[in-house]
């Protein structure tokens, strides 16, 4: 099993529970588990038109995650990626059709469209009021005589829930509806396809390349593309879409189909701000997951050509926290740094021995960058060889602005640069260590006991000694045998990195996260890196 | 490259520039990229206690999603997995700090620690007034003599912004915060691995398990454990957190790692209600992707021990999406199903043949069920195998209360019997088709003809024909063959089942939204269902 579910056969209605448990109130269902799987809102009076959609699960939070005041009445949820049945789309409707009828918004799926036009028809049968939209918004297919329903549906949800909540009746919900429908496009991009639960993962996308024009239900895309970042993935969609807008102010909607990150989705809102349509969108809905397809690596963007009235609309209140709500795009204000931040700089100076030095050693833990990160990984985030052979690079970049012929104010200079260039507890730590052997230099101490001297200071701020599985591990003894000579320090931190390798446990850093069994045998990365610099410097 | 994103480098600077745009102008930044990324409220004018907090990347919407009204007023962001630098802490320290002076919320990590702190001395120095408290909820480790800061440190932004937005002073906010910390306690479980961008992906928990306690850095788990399922994943984390509980009311908060499906987190939060701490749990946050780590497949739940006066600071309203809110957990309302739902049913009876030849068609099915999910795979969403076992299933549950020894009556049974249990389209084309030859049946047809007049009806409603590559162009030759008997009408469904790997385009169903290239050489999986059915009939 790799997904988090109890039986596969009961996965629909045990999510239904949760979802009602985390309303805190505000979602009711009705009885009839395990066929008849309706979400509706507990406050619901048939006081004002009913609006419900619905469809197959595995595209939470749509649909039920969206019942609530101002959006649907209820939801009709199917098996994942199968329509629910006509009785259960019968039931909901009967349940909360009242004197001012109910607006069915069904996604254009063969499914849906046939268990939803038999229960219209079966509810009309007993007299209810019962009007039908067909959300056809995707884009992908143009030569297919009718287009699918995705993530654009959640516009005709809001406009229509809106009206509906304002008290319209159901002609003008059902003809603002249709309307939204007609100037809505969509269109999705994948890395990756979604895996169904119980079902094995099938793998279609190779590496390296993006599905572009691909379903909500795992259907294969139209085209698959050379996959190369965010920017011409966004590009992509977004030359998709530009035909069908026509000048005018439009609302997009960026949709995480369900696995992409946080961080990636909002990568991807910045890159549509900077894209061919960037400037013709005038609001934003997202970036969120809304229409997801499980938990696929991919994102969809919708357009509709929105008037004041829609954007109102789309703006007005609803409590549901799936519905991220609606703004009006902004200029990026960018705020000056407060002042205090900048701090003295020593006069840059040359001087060929000390950059030679100093860029030697850069080169060296650039060259270990991917060794170093694999031993981290063993043990920690894996990126200790990229923070140092970052540094490095800053350092080399940064080389002719030192200080270099002036070496009590050069090490000062290093930690400040280190400082910022380097994040991380690793940059802190070392910029104090630098911090404080140039203190002890322009005390007049030799640049041995300089450095013990910095490294004393680093303990003291970090709270590492030797023996806690660190990179003090090597650094001290390599210090102590500086005194015989470069060979006896770089044999000294050698012995020590080693060293690291037989402690079962670690009391400082991100390695003391981990249990004795994974650390065993593998050399602490720091310790790694600084044997690694002695012996450079001893060769 | 297997992210949305551009530069490696770029990522994090990307990003939040996609997080303030999506603001809509309520969040701003402070210049000095890129190693100056400070996201501050816009309408900050330092009248308050600011509330500071932040962190490496890769946990959004932690931590400048939570910045705005009634949480963060500003969020330092490092690299992925990597704290910010001194100077850009202090930057957003000295920023957003007036009289009434920052409180800084920090996650216990030694990076973070380390520059916040740094920050903080720095503030001071310049005369500002700084607190700093730091979160360790992480219950993973409990031999470490510091826990890991985790998803409960929402709490602490959530409590303590809500105090500070309501005008209370430095020592007040920062008392809350401590108060907070002292009783929140965390722990997170993965099915795998996060990959960080750019970095190979680390296969270290097998299929089949699950690891327990792990960090939101990549840190490996505490332990790996075997995964059976939602209800044993949310029991062992219970397990961990359930000693820690002592009497009274507690706020659970359920946080997606950033992989996890919304389908999935809902059966979660369902499954933790059922735990041995759901009686325990009055309020709920989420289940929502709060503290991620990047796309986990994991999920962690954070439990605090509330006061009135706390749920009620969590429960205040603030207005940024990535919230989720903090509801007050109700009893599940039920409605009763709607009258004119239940059809009326036809008496049982028994009849030996027909049961076996029914119970022989349905078990065929249910053994052909991964042979037909493969081939739909192919050229939809790999399910038709499953609907079709499913609906056998049922059939046979369903068996002994047929009107086996009434053949008219059987038809319309069976029908109903398959749209009350498959859904999808196939249920409702087969219901049609059922309750239409039954119809026929009734008016007195042979029974090879009552099928035909079935077959006529699906046709008219479901809008497909011969030729359009779906199970008819088996069903049709089959009829029209089983005039000559069962072994003609068995070769005639093969013909046509094989006839549809030939066709390049379909019409109708799922395989019409796909391009030729992709369904060439692939026989229909309904046609195929067909063909087996007659040639199993045959044999």
């Amino acid at each position: 099993m790799t997904h988090f579910m109890n039986r596969k056969d009961d996965m629909v209605t045990d999510a239904i529970d949760g979802v009602i448990a985390a309303s805190g109130g505000t979602l009711a269902r009705l009885d009839g588990y395990p066929h008849i799987r309706v979400v509706i809102r507990a406050d619901w009076d048939k006081s004002k038109v009913a609006v419900v959609s619905g469809g197959g699960s595995g595209h939470e939070p749509a649909h039920a995650g969206f019942v609530g005041a101002g959006m649907l009445t209820a939801a009709v949820c199917g098996d994942i990626f199968a329509s629910p049945s006509v009785d259960a789309v019968l039931a909901g409707i009967l349940a909360v059709t009242g004197p001012a009828g109910c607006l069915l918004v069904v996604k254009n799926y063969t499914g849906d469209r046939l268990n939803f036009g038999l229960a219209a028809e079966r509810a009309r049968a007993f007299g209810r009021k019962v009007s039908m939209v067909v959300v056809d918004d995707d884009m992908a297919l143009p030569h297919l005589p009718q287009s699918r329903g995705v993530a654009g549906t959640l516009f005709v949800h809001k406009i229509a829930g809106a009206l509906a909540e304002q008290g319209s009746d159901l002609e003008t919900v059902t003809e603002a509806a249709e309307r939204v429908i007609s100037t809505t496009h969509s269109i999705g991009m994948s890395l990756d396809t979604c895996t169904v639960p119980g079902s094995p993962k099938e793998l279609r996308i190779p590496e390296g390349m993006a599905e572009l024009g691909l379903g909500i239900h795992g259907e294969a895309g139209f085209e698959q593309i050379p996959f190369d970042g965010a920017r011409e993935a966004i590009a992509a969609v977004a030359d998709k879409l530009a035909p069908s807008m026509s000048d005018g102010r439009y609302v997009a909607l960026l949709n995480n189909l369900g696995g992409v990150s946080v961080l990636e989705m909002s990568v991807l809102a910045a890159d549509l701000m900077k894209s061919r349509i960037g400037d013709r969108i005038d609001l934003l809905i997202g970036p969120a997951a809304m229409m997801t397809s499980l938990a696929m690596r991919g994102f969809s963007i919708s357009v509709l050509k929105v008037s004041a009235e829609d954007a109102a609309l789309l703006g007005a209140p609803c409590a549901m926290p799936a519905w991220p709500g609606c703004v009006m795009l902004a200029p990026e204000t960018i705020l000056p740094l407060p002042d205090g931040l900048a701090p003295i700089k020593a006069l840059p100076s040359a001087h060929t021995s000390t950059k030679a030095f100093l860029t030697s050693c850069c080169n060296m833990l650039i060259s270990a960058e991917d060794d170093l990160n694999a031993l981290d990984a063993k043990s920690g985030d894996g990126d200790t060889g990229s923070t140092l052979a970052g540094a490095s690079r800053a350092l080399l970049t940064a080389m002719d602005s030192l200080p270099l012929a002036d070496h009590t104010q050069l090490y000062r200079a290093i930690g400040q640069e280190l400082s910022q260039t380097m994040g991380g507890s690793s940059g802190v730590l070392l910029a104090i260590f630098f911090a404080a052997a140039g203190d002890a230099a322009s005390a007049g101490m030799p640049m041995r006991q300089a450095l013990m001297a910095g490294l004393e200071r680093m303990q003291e701020i970090g709270g590492a000694k030797p023996g806690d599985r660190t990179m003090i591990d090597a650094l001290h003894p390599a210090l102590v045998g500086l005194e015989a000579g470069l060979g006896d320090a770089a044999q000294a931190a050698r012995d020590g990195a080693n060293y690291t390798a037989t402690l079962l446990s670690a009391n400082a850093g991100r390695a003391s996260y981990i249990n004795a069994e994974q650390l065993h045998g593998h050399v602490d990365p720091g310790a790694e890196a600084v044997a690694r610099l002695f012996e450079h410097l001893a060769a």
